[in-house]
């Protein structure tokens, strides 16, 4: 069985999205409930100023508590060098920096053009370097950009390969619009594989904004992709309001993954129980997702068997 | 550009699964607003008693109304041979029968075991053949039923080349239970055209229970399927119900295929638009979809100008 790595990422892009600060306490049980359900990676919170982001203020106490959980890989995002810093310091395994390939976007939301972005991954880079940390970089609203419309294919190649000298070692695909289709995840995908080295480019970081997220997994898989980041309950974003980006629904993910026979790792049934941290802890907050109500394969254990 | 038959069935199996009857002027307006969208095939009904279906009672004014639509293809269900005979007295261009692969289903839902159904299929390819009917067996349950559990592949294959020899001309892998998964679809789909012959399985008829459905449509769309059935507003489930299953969004489906290229026929703008004829007849009912709140990709028309 080929084993497929879910990276749950509800805990940073999930919680960074939306408007309750979710405690501690709650934050701790969700990602140890994940992980005893058998989730590998978690990205447990994003080191940006705690002015910008309280929601995230609590990073560096979450990283040391999952730290403590046998067999998690525990990532953080980072938007700069100084987050990678306090990245670093707090003993993370793994970092990740998005570099938004809409330069209107990346202007706007980080306040850096293409060569500052650059500068800042080289910096990034050895950073990584010197603590021994994976890094990542996260190749973002790389399928368009509700700013600048279509990224065209080139760019994304061209800013790839950029990105790869300046020391980016590993690469995820960013739907961060939920314009992604499945022919074009394909494309780029090959393109971007044959441009910065085939082992580069493992993840796929998708939304379900138009509801192809599902589809464009399956096309990533398709064409060699091992990681598939997801939120639980696709917590972070309404994708019934114009302009949110859901996220790939974990439950739905790992129950489209088992069925197919790949090795997630991860118990369904155990995974469906988690959801109750996040309704007991963020009231009101709507969860999505067709597995929790629509329950498991009848044949699920079968299936997995088989 | 690959053409991709879109068969909308909503008039069918979405109206056929709900409470409300729809009234027929709105059925009208709805299948010619349809078919002004684009959309080259409906199946606007089904060939039953009206007793034991009230909502279908008005099937043949339908098939008349229907048929005056320059360039519609017009078809409709027939559970046997008496409602093939009054199919080809209202004059469809196609008809199409169930034939449920679990027994313990047919059995349940028509009375009528495999042989009795096979039996059915014979007379029903003769009454189309002398009427110069086109006429299609639907592989129900194919993927799995909600009594049995898992139906054996071999015993899909047996009953498909069964169904064939009694006359069967083409064929549709039917989801009945929203059980299918991507990687079982190119299995059975490969499998079943193998037995019957390549050009003899054209269709998936995928429900969205478990939020599969565009990826399992996807997986059928490399196996070379070249139709598809689906619902708008995925109309007639509710995906959120136990046991309930959601058609496929006919909206989510043709903004994926038009965004990939395919050729489909269809304005999405348009299509869109005709939702409303639903909501305004259909008060209270609930519709699916993430392209209608979502809108289409805003690279759209680049998309499939490309």
């Amino acid at each position: 069985m080929t084993e497929i790595l879910i990276s749950e990422v509800g805990p940073r892009d999930g919680l960074q999205s939306i408007k309750q600060v979710m405690p501690l306490e709650a934050k701790k049980a969700w990602i140890a409930a994940e992980a005893a359900a058998g989730v590998k990676e978690i990205e447990v919170g994003s080191f940006v100023p705690p002015k910008l982001l309280p929601q995230m203020a609590d990073t560096p106490e979450l990283v040391e508590f999952a730290k403590g959980i046998e067999g998690l890989n525990v990532v953080a995002l980072v938007p700069n060098a100084r987050g990678a810093e306090n990245a670093a310091k707090a003993g993370v395994h793994g970092m990740s920096i998005p570099f938004s390939l809409s330069e209107t976007h990346s202007i706007r939301n980080v306040k850096k053009d293409h060569p500052a972005m650059l500068a800042e991954i080289a910096k990034v880079a050895e950073i990584a370097k010197d603590a021994g940390i994976h890094f990542a970089v996260g190749l973002s609203t790389a399928f368009g950009c509700t700013i600048e419309g279509a990224v065209p294919e080139d760019t994304v190649v061209r800013l790839a390969v950029a990105a790869a000298e300046a020391g980016g070692q590993e690469f995820s695909l960013s739907d961060t619009t939920g314009y992604a289709d499945p022919a074009q995840v394909k494309r780029l995908v090959r393109k971007v594989k044959a441009a910065v080295g085939d082992d580069m480019l493992t993840t796929l970081h998708l939304h379900n904004t138009r509801g192809l997220g599902l589809a464009n997994a399956l096309a990533g898989l398709e064409e060699g992709i091992t990681t598939i980041d997801s939120s639980l309950g696709g917590l972070g974003g309404c994708p019934y309001a114009p302009g949110a980006s859901g996220n790939l629904v974990t439950e739905d993910l790992v129950l489209m993954l088992n069925s197919m026979g790949y090795d997630t790792g991860i118990d369904l049934e155990k995974l469906l129980e988690v959801r109750s941290i996040l309704t007991e802890a963020l009231p009101g907050e709507p969860l999505y997702g067709f597995t929790p109500d629509a329950g498991p394969m009848l044949d699920y254990k079968e299936r997995i068997a088989r």
